[in-house]
């Protein structure tokens, strides 16, 4: 265990995969902020994969489907930062003993998730900087190695080959957006409801922000409108006073970000756009930047919801329920 | 074509696929009110398929997805009520040149879907009374029809069996809520946010009241809340005076509602609970009752929907942007 810590265990996971032969899908499974993590893996594998299917559920749904295809020839990745989020280490026995190989992401070593799990993946998270340990980082790392492994992916390579520039990166960043930032904390901080808008590698990035951040640790109204659904409903709710934070990725989705921002620019003056061409991920990760944007939307992202916490007088840190009752 | 219209093409559509030997996977892939529509069908393939993937998607992110697995194993359906959705006909265009089967469900013979697609699949559509050839119920039966042809599935017989009660359950269940809507529609008339939670079967449906009926036909802010992921962020929200729309579900699903709803019944006096248990679909359709359940909880949403458009003097008809110009 002690080895494995210290080599946070990336390296056994993949040859774990590996030495299984056939694996035909993967499950990414967990709750909240992790549940919105594990879709950048899920997003991976969905673009990616020459004949790996893959599907991405809330660890109470995944049990609750209990899908009939779920068995040794497939591979279910969980994740819980503290490690003892009981649906997800309920997720993690369940698939173990339908005879699903396990993987499972966490911080915290003799967690029970690690102790349910086959393979644990440690990681480091620090919601302000991006270490090449980071969770993202991790989880692109163990979603290109297990796919290079299994069909052959030239994308691991050049994900391998950003991870030292990332830190730096986002140190940048930080410093680049701190007056956007702080001007957005004062400008919304009466607002009761914020929108968040993004499309493919970012959709889940845009969940998480909606649900963690304003939700949960602002008690902020908020929803997460996908891009190319926005014109078949949720566009009908643009105003002049409409507050839409719109994340513009790379790639292919970048088309579907583009065209919600040019018509949301015309209706609404309160739209708050961050754009990642601005963070420079293509020149040090070419064709598989785009499945790096949601990491430094995340941090980017942070210094937004610190910003409006301060203006807002609500730290980051207070819950009215989470941690402190049985539910 | 006119016989085809004649008998709605379901038969032919399940022939096409049998005819068409291995399918590995299906995608569901359609936008707004018709993509949550066609996750009733991804839900039912999820559950119950014994070795067929199955996959949801809004139209603009499938083509942006383009997955690579897509080809001669996959079947596309896609739905647009109009025919005429641009994202759903490209992605039935895309999907049939990669070489997939596509079967489309419309409401329209001789729409631009209709003409892309190889098998057309035709239903009614009254928001407030369900026929036998009403949106929900021809995907159900295409959906267990193609299960039951590929690799035998016991709950297409239940389902079948169960689609002529539908009708008169429906018109009694209107009669049943016709006060509690009025109620909620004069009662929630003045709230600027008006949540929805489900989750399982029900989550599309609680989807679609929000982006549809709340966001763009009344202009209503609004989220879907997943009823497993509440616990993990959304239910910090909860306040004395946060309205939430709550559908409890049949089948495994259920226990996720039943304790988002004991949570949420402690913190807010402003829930709205709609029980499938009160339906009858246990007694008509037995095991198969859970995928009924869409069915009857958007007929008794849409009475409550009509409530309040009435009660806020704004028609369910109104839009400020759709279909009224380019975008």
């Amino acid at each position: 265990m002690n080895d494995q810590v210290k080599n946070y265990g990336l390296e056994e996971a993949i040859a774990a995969v590996a030495a299984r032969g056939t694996i035909r899908e993967i499950y990414f499974v967990a709750c909240g902020g992790s549940y919105a993590l594990l879709q950048e893996g899920q997003y991976v594998v969905d673009r990616e994969a020459k004949s790996i299917a893959s599907y991405g559920y809330s660890s109470a749904e995944f049990l609750s489907r209990a899908p009939v295809r779920l068995g040794k020839d497939s591979l279910v990745i969980t994740c819980s930062h503290s490690g003892n989020t009981p649906e997800t280490v309920a997720a993690t026995e369940y698939a173990r003993k339908a005879g699903a190989l396990t993987i499972s992401l966490t911080n915290l070593a003799d967690s029970p998730l690690d102790k349910a799990t086959e393979n644990t993946v440690f990681y480091e998270w620090d919601p302000l900087a991006v270490t090449s340990k980071h969770n993202s980082v991790m989880l692109l790392l163990l979603v290109f190695g297990i796919l290079d492994k299994l069909e052959g992916n030239s994308k691991y390579a050049l994900v391998s080959k950003a991870v030292p520039a990332l830190h730096d990166m986002g140190e940048k960043l930080k410093e680049k957006y701190a007056a956007a930032a702080s001007e957005f904390g004062e400008s919304h901080k009466r607002e009761p409801v914020i929108y968040t808008m993004a499309s493919g590698s970012n959709h889940s990035t845009a969940y998480a922000f909606a649900i963690c951040l304003l939700q949960e640790m602002q008690w902020v109204h908020s929803a997460c409108i996908h891009s190319g659904e926005y014109f078949h409903g949720p566009f009908e709710i643009t105003d002049f006073d409409t507050p839409i934070i719109i994340l513009k990725g790379l790639g292919n989705a970048r088309k579907m970000d583009e065209r919600a921002l040019a018509f949301a620019e015309k209706y609404s003056k309160r739209l708050t756009v961050l754009d990642a061409e601005d963070f420079g991920l293509e020149a040090i990760a070419g064709e598989a930047a785009e499945y790096l944007t949601p990491i430094m939307f995340n941090l980017v992202l942070r210094v937004y919801a610190v910003e409006l916490s301060d203006s807002r007088g609500h730290p980051l840190t207070v819950r009215r329920y989470m941690w402190r009752m049985e539910y």
